[in-house]
């Protein structure tokens, strides 16, 4: 089965220690004071943990879209109605969706899946990997079968990938559902522990009396499904999303591939997050692009052990802060595949007596 | 004469503040939730202030580097010798540096500009607009007479015109020149009234004792010359340098035209604050990029006003760090020009009783 294949594949992929270190030694004989760029620097060095390859080249960057309902958006937990999933579908195709122009700028491609919109949908390109018309509510159980679960998880490695053997050799991926954000946050409060009331934000900008109910929502989901972190498939089943287990499987599918995955924000994050307990190594591959402006994502991060690149109070998703981060890794992966050394470049060394040295 | 016209342009250069809040009025007709893009809305909304367009287009990006040579150089305060400027001025061109590697990786263009480079130097596309061989050692007196500050403001601001005529949207300065972090830590000091201590970095990574070095050449510069901040042209000839000139030059000529300008990392934004003085209004057409690892880059940028995009402990210059930021721009720049609204995408906009009030 591919998702117990996929596993393996990533409890097998030890990294190449050496290879980052030898990285690590050629930035210093680039054409510029060591340590001079900084945080990219590191990226090229992860980069060639993830990869095995001293010099990856990111040359095509790729975003793949999941999009899901969610039962419990009938209680209205967010300032949109459900129908506006499969508008949003439709918006990423036609080009004019944030995510569209994102992509568009930066020089991404662009997929586009329904792994679980309410209502039939089509439009030129969408990919229909439907496993069903949204999920359950999940304050009456669970929000999802284990078997719809591991399908929508093989949906999201499957359709990556594609991608991948197309030649993709970064990936962002993104989400769109209403209603999402409530199950992300019930996720992460089964995760961490953390009270629903320290792991909800406003998401689509809701007011308080919406905001008291999704935290009632969350909590009577946590009391009806007892989710328990030793069993982490089961816990994305009880509170999860089809698109956002769909996320876990692209995030799993890079991994297992060894192709670098950039995570966006909270509905992203709490995707890598589950990905880490479900598969433990993932974590290994992820890049942290943006901090979210929805509050409890610091908090995701911080358990996930990642540090974002970016910050510019975003909080849109689909992918949006992950295809700015794409590009600055990108900018990594070319200064060290193409930067002269200053033996090539004709470029006189630094003069170790005035240079500081660096322990 | 230009420099004079240029500081009249500028002077007459009001702003379109009702332009800037049709921007934001139709930032939130677009299909996300209203100030979901955080930064990138305040950026368009920039933008619109600065162009008096409600929609400002960028495709094109340009990088111009001003590479010069400095006196102070001879008592080695930097980690690398001088003739590093020429040998990076040529090594921007043949496509290997840091500075051309950005500006492929994100598409931006790139001219290369000997304002002041000692000896001799030819390399194809390398443009000769050199005003003398290197500054003279500013603690014996002033580096730059006023005429030479003067015609070096004007190459910038002539290179920046042609630039600007030949379709650039926005504009990037970066800057070459060893020994160059002394000079613009000696003019933050001048004009910020900091002393010498506080308004030094490490800049190429040099040791403590060249550090002390580095800071007993400020000091003795600035006893020497005794720059008044009333007299701002003055206090770039005494301590700055031919191509810091050059970048305040292209600082003009961005504000005198209403092209948004993207601020590097200290050494620019020491000739940004130099700008700012010898030219009131220039700030209002900066973008801060990054926050640099040279220590005394945040305190200019507060003196500024300005925030940085990013934060990524880069202290290259020539430029890296304002291309990345470029990058961002032209992404806030095409969701205002390219993003569908709620009217024409077909998307249900937002349950205003569900939905936050922003106030």
């Amino acid at each position: 089965m591919l998702y117990e294949k996929t596993k393996k594949k990533i409890l097998k992929n030890t990294l190449f220690y050496k290879v980052g270190q030898r990285t690590r030694e050629y930035q210093d004989t680039l054409i510029k004071p060591k340590g001079s760029l900084g945080v990219l620097e590191d990226i090229s060095i992860r980069l060639a943990l993830m990869t095995g390859e001293l010099k990856y080249k990111i040359v095509n960057k790729e975003v793949i879209i999941m999009c899901g309902d969610h039962g419990i958006a009938d209680y209205g937990v967010s300032a949109y109605p459900k129908e506006v999933t499969k508008q949003m579908a439709c918006a990423y195709l036609r080009g004019g969706a944030g995510a569209s122009v994102f992509a568009r700028a930066n020089g991404a491609g662009l997929s586009v899946i329904d792994i679980g919109i309410e209502g039939d949908v089509k439009y030129p390109g969408l990919k229909i990997r439907k496993i069903r018309e949204g999920t359950r509510d999940f304050t009456q159980g669970p929000a999802m079968t284990l078997e719809e679960t591991i399908q929508a998880i093989e949906v999201g490695i499957s359709e990556t990938e594609i991608v991948i053997n197309n030649g993709a050799h970064i990936i962002a991926p993104g989400e769109m559902g209403i209603g999402n954000t409530t199950a992300s946050s019930a996720l992460l409060a089964a995760f961490s522990g953390l009270v629903p009331e320290e792991a909800v934000g406003r998401g689509s900008l809701i007011n308080d009396t919406t905001l008291k109910r999704k935290i009632n929502i969350i909590r009577k989901g946590l009391e009806i499904n007892k989710p328990d972190i030793n069993k982490p498939l089961e816990v994305l089943a009880k509170m999860g999303g089809l698109e956002i287990a769909g996320i876990v499987g692209i995030i799993m599918a890079c991994a297992a591939n060894r192709i670098p995955v950039v995570i966006d924000g909270f509905i992203a994050s709490v995707a890598a997050l589950t990905a880490k307990f479900i598969a433990p190594g993932c974590e290994r591959f992820m890049f942290a692009s943006h901090i979210s402006a929805e509050k409890p994502h610091i908090k995701t991060l911080e358990i996930l052990g990642l540090k974002a690149l970016l910050d510019l109070r975003m909080r849109l998703g689909e992918a949006t802060g992950a295809v700015l981060a794409m590009q600055i890794i990108q900018t990594a992966s070319m200064v060290i595949c193409e930067m002269d050394s200053f033996e090539t470049g004709g470029v006189t060394i630094a003069d170790t007596k005035l240079e500081l040295t660096l322990i």
